[in-house]
């Protein structure tokens, strides 16, 4: 498959993933770790799967300032045009919507995909095949999103319901999207499964740039404004500094689903392409066994090998940062995770909780474990 | 109660207790640590339980040359004259009959009480007055033991099967020892709990010291001389070395259960007095966790405060020796030891593996954190 001339990647890298502490911290996000064992960070993966459907050096990185570095140590040919340095997290409209924009005043037809940093795809020949379904959507106007054909009644994600087919050419799989759900409750999921036109919301947009930025003009006009003038100012030098001094502490903080994905659904401008490949965000210690342990129970996945592991009849994962000898006896779906400076034992299970860990972590004062 | 004249508590204080790795080790074992949570080392427990008894000054222990720092450590007042160092571990009986054939040269109507090192006793007042009978019984010509009542099927112990009352006069309930028996199944246990005449074999023995010596002369004439030669040259400082160089490497390895108690037994030589308190050898970290919670289950146990400990929904015990943090979050009767170079996670029914584990780190060449 060829690169798509007039196609251009976002990567917004941002969030702890806190509900992988004490592995991702403030200081090593959850984009920045091998979760999968693949010897790269999600970061790099994801950088990787674009870079064939973009095209080499046109992917742009938007992150935190304070991870520069460490995202310039992942992708070494990253120029400095592609990387968007967030004076501090203004969510995933501000993320997305500044980089359309910086994008769109260098090249006006251009076509953006955003896709999370942190996100686990194996068949990366699918993900092309379908993002490319979702370009071509894009070129006729929509704004498009990928959904996951689920494989389970998963009730840790959010779900689009898909409509009739748009009858885009080169698009055959592109859907209208009736609409966005919440994550669901078990019994909701497994109606979701059964009914069969309900896909796992990924979080991917593809749009013209000036078309997304004109969904959110029309929805948050004041936002998109700021943003505009943000991206005005951003190839000069000289005027970037005082328009980010000036205009960052005053974004609206407001996720890209409500700012434009539902508006524009409501409005009949939002189409899914399904994907039928194995798609993951990772977002907790059990979904990490599952990705090294290909899914099956019974297995005790190892992820890091500073440390010694033992284990005898143990099953979950031990994730090995410190270089300690850990050992594991007669425990079954476990999640171990040793780090120099703060341990976690809980059980697959019981992985979603970890983030009230992380709250009782703060109001001990020990913050420097964030 | 006042002092017993005539008496001598004998503490050997030897073994690592492996399966309470990591916390327990070849340089710090569990006689060294506080597992009840009393603000004592089991040891300088043991010895302020044996004082009452014997009296100040009158307890002598029975240790390894690399313990001797730790050992005054614990007890600042003990006298040179009350610390025998061996010169590597022979087992109980070097260590027993050594200690009771030094005491003996010094006294020769002495009685001598063995009791480990690193026992629990709650009730300290029942522990003295079973002890007062069992030094009557000694007093008598007898060798005396005291047998645990059982209070639960217990497999993780020996068994004493008492006969009949030998009618000595300050010992009304002590009573011949019909047998030893060796660690039971559960099927065994549960019948010696119902039969009523079998009780837990906490191996603390209580005899004249020349009582014991004549035991072991009958039993194992060899090794009786050569500890008897140990102990005649034991006092006079220029030859101590010269006798522990020649005569150590030769001494038999041999429990003193099988040395004299069994074989004092069968002569009919052997009374057991029962112990109506409760004791526990703290034999893993199900034990400890059990005396930590007051027996009761669904209770979290911290041992150690060096780190922070954070639980949700758990129940078992976290030993922190680390600085670090320690989250446990929904998992019950968890057994978690943090050490600065090794971890430990498992349960409280698999705590008697933990010896397996110990087996393990030696083959991964780990020894450093044995």
């Amino acid at each position: 498959m060829a690169t798509l001339d007039d196609f251009y990647s976002i990567i917004p890298a941002g969030g702890t993933g806190s509900r992988l502490w004490p592995l991702s911290r403030a200081d090593a996000p959850k984009f920045l770790h091998d979760l999968t064992g693949s010897g790269k960070t999600l970061l790099r993966a994801t950088y990787d799967r674009l870079t064939p459907l973009s095209g080499t050096g046109r992917t742009m990185v938007v992150t935190g300032r304070a991870h520069r570095a460490a995202v310039e140590a992942q992708i070494p040919e990253l120029e400095d045009a592609n990387i968007v340095l967030e004076a501090d997290p203004r969510d995933s409209t501000v993320a997305v919507a500044l980089a359309a924009a910086i994008l769109r005043r260098r090249e006006p037809d251009v076509i953006v995909g955003s896709f999370a940093a942190d996100h686990v795809i194996a068949d990366e020949r699918a993900f092309r095949r379908v993002t490319a379904e979702a370009v071509a959507a894009a070129r006729a106007g929509y704004i498009a999103t990928i959904g996951i054909t689920p494989t389970e009644p998963a009730i840790g994600f959010g779900y689009i319901r898909a409509g009739d087919s748009v009858g885009v050419a080169d698009a055959p799989r592109a859907a209208i999207v009736r609409e966005f759900v919440e994550k669901p409750s078990a019994q909701v999921a497994q109606r979701y499964l059964d009914e069969g036109d309900y896909l796992w919301n990924a979080g991917m947009f593809i749009a013209r740039a000036d078309v997304l930025l004109a969904e959110l003009a029309a929805e948050e006009p004041e936002l998109a404004a700021q943003i505009e003038e943000l991206a005005e100012a951003w190839d000069e030098p000289a005027r970037r500094g005082p328009a980010v001094d000036r205009i960052w502490p005053q974004l609206q903080k407001i996720a890209i689903d409500y700012s434009v994905a539902e508006p524009a659904a409501a409005r009949g401008r939002m189409v899914v392409v399904p994907g039928d490949f194995d798609w993951d965000d990772v977002g907790d210690f059990s979904a990490v066994a599952k990705l090294h342990n290909n899914g099956r129970r019974g297995r005790l996945a190892i992820l890091g090998s500073e440390g010694t592991v033992l284990a005898d009849s143990a099953s979950g994962i031990v994730v090995s940062q410190s270089k300690r000898i850990v050992s594991v006896v007669g425990i079954h779906d476990v999640v171990v995770v040793d780090t120099p400076d703060a341990l976690l034992v809980t059980t697959t299970d019981n992985a979603q909780r970890v983030k009230q860990v992380v709250d009782a972590v703060r109001r001990s004062g020990n913050t420097d474990a964030l």
